[in-house]
């Protein structure tokens, strides 16, 4: 597996765009493009919020129940939650859109939006932004990287990451891109992500890698547990790699499945460092748990914990608050068998052994946790089950962002 | 029933103190004693936390086992959690000080705690603490207050509540004080809270009517959604109203808890209007839900939503947040369906219906939000149940008291 630069436009077949379509921001790229030369099988996964935007509903039909899929419709800026019928008819009128300026299938298009809820999509400037993409697109890493900046609302930064593999003597390619940064709490957040392989995969065998993965990726992150109503992510593969194809149970399959992760992970990460206000990304990796519900229950509960995360924002070895959050996490085990440490790249301590803390330099630990991504490591000391899950710190522009985001 | 001042002093027979024992902070009050001059019957909740502190195992253990209680002593600044044995040795000398002091049994001593966790108490401190606190406890108001003010951490103000009823004649006062303000989720959180009362009652009747009450009035508060090792809320009753005993299923057993509720739900809605660094009282009431648990569910999620905290503070109209708390909450409904309104002492507004914006002004909607104690009110168009949930604001200085609280 090879490590590469890009995102969404570096697998074969693939383009991309980003343009400025005036939904709601000024002087900013707010619409996106993600375009395959050839028909693709998708996979997707949605929020699980009873509240599900259009585009959420509109997308969940055209994975379950359309033959392929070829063009993704993205704008920032409103999150087109919330808009009854109305909003739904957008959704329609988007993907027309799409599908009459790309020369595909209506229901070939999918659409996303992400920003405020409640309000109406300014339908004309949409239809507009969507011929300036199509006129946009190129398969570029370049128009990967506008695409990928068009689709930040609170953001700081732009995420993609991007993979090669094997399989046969043929170059297969992963390549993906997300956005956060609030309302993040995957089960699935708005989090949005898009992740683009030119394997030639089937549906079910790229749906089941898909939904496997998530659980350990996107699903471990949360930068606020406030779950939103337009959580996507879609997974699109367009064969044009022209290898044999990927079967279950075959070392192809465990090796597309690594890169998948490689390319999940690293956007899920990105997500949770990029958190709103965030200034440091917080990691939580539990080990030795009973099992591997435990270890991801255990493990999320201290990233969700507002008072670990201040703490991590103080850079205060405040470890106390840590056995709190695994204690109310639903988890059972012994608080006087644990362990539990602290690492950085600025080192490792031990903080938290027998029941009582560790005797540890406070000094020490502050200068391990002043580092931008930071871990905890318990050791539950049950069993064999492992899971990490990322999160961010609390802090003062966490507030700021969100009492004034509207506005 | 009458509402009346006090806190712990209210009912007949109780004696309170708080004085200095110089345990972590300086130049405050930080112990607290509550004597009966007879034996009470005992209830009591504690947190369900995996991770209790030692002070809680204690009171656990003499509620369930110990024929009667009748002291308590409190202390503020070190929690006495994740200590080990050595805790709880110092739970037990704290009794064994108290018994000696007060001239009862030490089963009959249960202690409190709330601080920091991880560090040892100082039993020298503590030990001076309670001879100085027997000297010092009186029968009056001021003496509760005394109290009430020791037990505060990042409380920015005590917490008491009083009411009296009439049992066939006889007089029946019920009095409480309890402090919050950050690791408050309680299932039971560290609030610790405390109620008195004069009434003749079993023991039976008085943990009957503790269980159910705090399912709708300190269950329903959330600070920060962590819920602490330290958790207690403790009932005395010591029989000096000389009432009939009030029996199950009677007129006077439903008078008694309406007026544990007032008091319950009183002192529940001061720890959540004073949470940590919080400038309003955040509640919300469903009504029109299918089923009690999930009108609990629902409000409670909207209370604990970080990104409606934050618009809260903002005094920003942010509904759709709320519409996304309440759908990620576990509770099924038809988003399209139910009605939201801001209510507040400036007014009410109507905001969302039919699966949209309802045609407010949002000028009007940010003034309501503007008061200091603010309501969600949500209709969920599905049945008759009803619950309401009190949390805060999420403010800078929240950020602020727990990025550096320990120093």
């Amino acid at each position: 597996m090879k490590i590469i630069t890009g995102g969404v436009t570096a697998a074969e077949g693939f383009e991309a765009a980003g343009v400025e379509a005036g939904i709601k921001y000024k002087d900013r790229k707010d619409m996106a493009l993600i375009y395959s030369k050839k028909p693709c099988v998708l996979a997707g996964t949605f929020t699980s919020n009873v509240v599900k935007a259009a585009p959420v509903i509109w997308d969940k039909n055209v994975v379950e129940g359309a033959p392929f899929g070829q063009a993704v419709v993205i704008n920032a800026g409103i999150a087109n939650a919330c808009t009854g019928q109305e909003g739904y008819g957008y959704c329609e009128r988007t993907a027309a859109r799409g599908a009459k300026a790309l020369g595909v299938p209506k229901e070939a298009v999918l659409v996303a939006s992400t920003g405020v809820i409640g309000m109406q999509l300014p339908i004309e400037k949409i239809e507009a932004g969507i011929d300036k993409l199509a006129q946009a697109k190129a398969d570029t890493i370049a128009a990967g990287t506008m695409a990928a900046e068009a689709i930040m609302t609170t953001d700081t930064r732009s995420k993609q990451a991007a993979v090669e593999i094997d399989i046969k003597g043929k170059k297969v390619t992963l390549g993906g891109m997300c956005k956060g940064s609030g309302m993040i709490h995957p089960n699935m957040c708005t989090m949005l992500a898009f992740v683009t392989t030119d394997a030639v995969i089937s549906k079910e065998l790229l749906t089941k890698a898909v939904k496997e993965d998530v659980q350990d990726t996107f699903n471990m992150v949360s930068v606020d547990g406030d779950t939103s109503t337009n959580d996507t992510l879609l997974v699109m593969a367009n064969g044009m790699a022209e290898n044999p194809e990927i079967e279950e149970g075959t070392p192809e399959f465990a090796l597309f499945k690594e890169a998948l992760h490689y390319v999940n992970e690293s956007l899920a990460k990105m997500m949770a460092g990029d958190g709103e206000g965030a200034t440091a990304l917080f990691e939580t990796k539990v080990v030795g748990a009973a099992t591997k519900e435990d270890a991801r229950r255990l493990s999320k509960s201290v990233i969700c914990s507002s008072l670990t995360k201040a703490a991590i924002y103080g850079h205060d070895a405040n470890w106390g608050r840590i056995l709190c959050a695994l204690g109310y996490s639903g988890a059972s085990f012994d608080p006087e068998k644990i362990e539990l440490y602290f690492e950085s790249r600025s080192g490792r301590i031990l903080i938290y052994k027998d029941g009582v803390a560790a005797d540890y330099s406070e000094e020490e630990a502050s200068r391990i946790l002043s580092d931008p991504e930071v871990r905890v490591l318990v050791d539950m000391k049950m069993g064999t089950e492992t899971a990490t899950a990322w999160g961010c710190d609390l802090t003062y522009d966490y507030v700021k962002i969100n009492a004034d985001y509207r506005s």
